[in-house]
């Protein structure tokens, strides 16, 4: 049976829900496609977890490490990805998850499309770097339709945004405009603030629903929309940065490098501007959105 | 290069559109993709033309084709589809596209598949035969994500919805319920109603605007809808057929077999009973729409 060996790099919530349907579903990817897929790695901040032969880490051990990483209570692992990547790229075809969050993947990323691998994304800073950075264009230049890496669940979640575009585009149609509400975290915010609610209180709430980063700042700034933007615009086949596109930043200067506690406390400072925006919305007949 | 032959199966709207969009877009397929697309046979009701040689039909050729059958000027092509089938596969890769409407291209949808030739669909006519009808085997057999029968634009015109299905399916999700207004024609209509037009006017309207059959009852029976809703059942591995689905008609039984003035004229008794539905919608909040 054809057998495909994942590595998983960035071990968080969503790597862990991955590790986790790829236990449960392969017996339905052997039954049905024929091919046998295996974890040959997983890698968290620490180090990486290795499996001994090409039959991958087997599952009562892959559970051991979620559920581990779940309850805190993980001794690190030591291996290293970047080592073991030659060696699993010799035992057969190997695909490269980054569900990692940051630029602390990027050289993993570049090293296995080098050495001949698939990757795919959900991790959006890889694609963010400056194109000025050579590994930025190691990475673009897998990006088509038809190359190696795959990036689906940057932008739109479990919406398949990058797909249609791309075969929009392949197909000969152009893009006039892309336009929408490109945040699930800023969806839930601005949905609570069109019923009423603080826009505060609604970020308080949405970090209690594990809708926000760790720091709502990093979701409240406008960066993680503006990476989404950047790799829909450059999937386009425009070459811009980052700093080339306005960002409307809903963090106030002041509150930029308070404590995260203070930050919250203090963020109702905002909450007038807020429902004079929203209040204005709805006498027009509109909703207050974050878009893009 | 690379070649690949079409085959235009159905010369309407849909069919005319397709072949001005694979002339205009052709040089960038050559160029990006290095596939040489060329348009082997085109048929419409009354007989094929089929090209002389495996560069296809030119260019000039295919819009006067295209002119012509707009313009209701076009003399009869007498060719033979399924006579110059075989020929056409010897020369290489071929796909099949059915734009008709009907069942009437089913015959040659089967013959292509079991000759080895791709089929794409907008079509739905075919995937909505009878189980019994062994031709209906011969097709699903072929609509896995694996292979060669496509049928993307039958269900969700332009959105990517079959596709996302297949995806959800083959990694293993499970599908607790599919439900939205999948026709275009009843989403304008209804927007209308919605409105305060009279249902009879909306209905007139969508008409004039070419968003309905030339007979619309083809659309307010449901059946388009009915097929829609079957087609995504069977894709889900369901062996249900049309009369398993229960079809909410907006034709009324002694207006089924008027003409076609005579029903839009008398289409107007109707406009009360549509119109307490909309206004006991709106008064609990919600808009009127026909939902699948």
């Amino acid at each position: 049976m054809k057998r495909v060996s994942l590595v998983q790099v960035g071990f968080g919530t969503v790597g862990g829900a991955l590790i986790e349907q790829v236990v449960e579903n392969r017996p339905l990817w052997r039954e049905r496609f024929g091919i046998d897929v295996t974890i040959a790695a997983v890698a968290g901040r620490a180090g990486a977890t290795i499996a001994g032969d090409a039959r991958g880490i087997i599952d009562a051990e892959l559970r051991q490490l979620v559920d581990r990483r779940r309850s805190g209570t993980g001794d690190p692992a030591h291996g290293s990805v970047a080592e073991a990547l030659p060696g699993i790229l010799q035992a057969g075809p190997t695909i490269v998850l980054d569900a990692a969050a940051g630029e602390g993947t990027v050289d993993i990323d570049v090293q296995a499309l080098r050495l001949g691998a698939g990757v795919v994304l959900s991790n959006k800073a890889p694609l963010a770097l400056p194109m000025s950075d050579p590994r930025s264009s190691a990475l673009w230049a897998e990006t088509s339709s038809t190359g190696r890496l795959k990036f689906e669940a940057t932008c739109g979640a479990g919406l398949p945004v990058i797909s249609t575009l791309q075969s929009l585009l392949d197909t000969g149609d152009r893009v006039r405009e892309i336009s929408g509400t490109l945040s699930g975290t800023f969806g839930a915010i601005f949905s609570a603030v069109g019923s009423g609610v603080h826009f505060s209180q609604a970020v308080k709430d949405a970090k209690a629903q594990g809708y926000t980063e760790p720091d709502p700042r990093d979701d409240l700034s406008g960066l993680d929309v503006a990476r989404k933007g950047l790799i829909l615009s450059r999937t386009m086949g425009n070459s811009i940065d980052l700093n080339d596109i306005e960002v409307h930043s809903l963090v106030p200067d002041h509150l930029a490098d308070v404590s995260i506690d203070e930050f919250l406390n203090r963020l109702s400072e905002q909450d007038p501007d807020i429902a004079r925006q929203a209040d204005e919305s709805a006498a027009a007949g509109l909703s207050l959105k974050y878009v893009m």
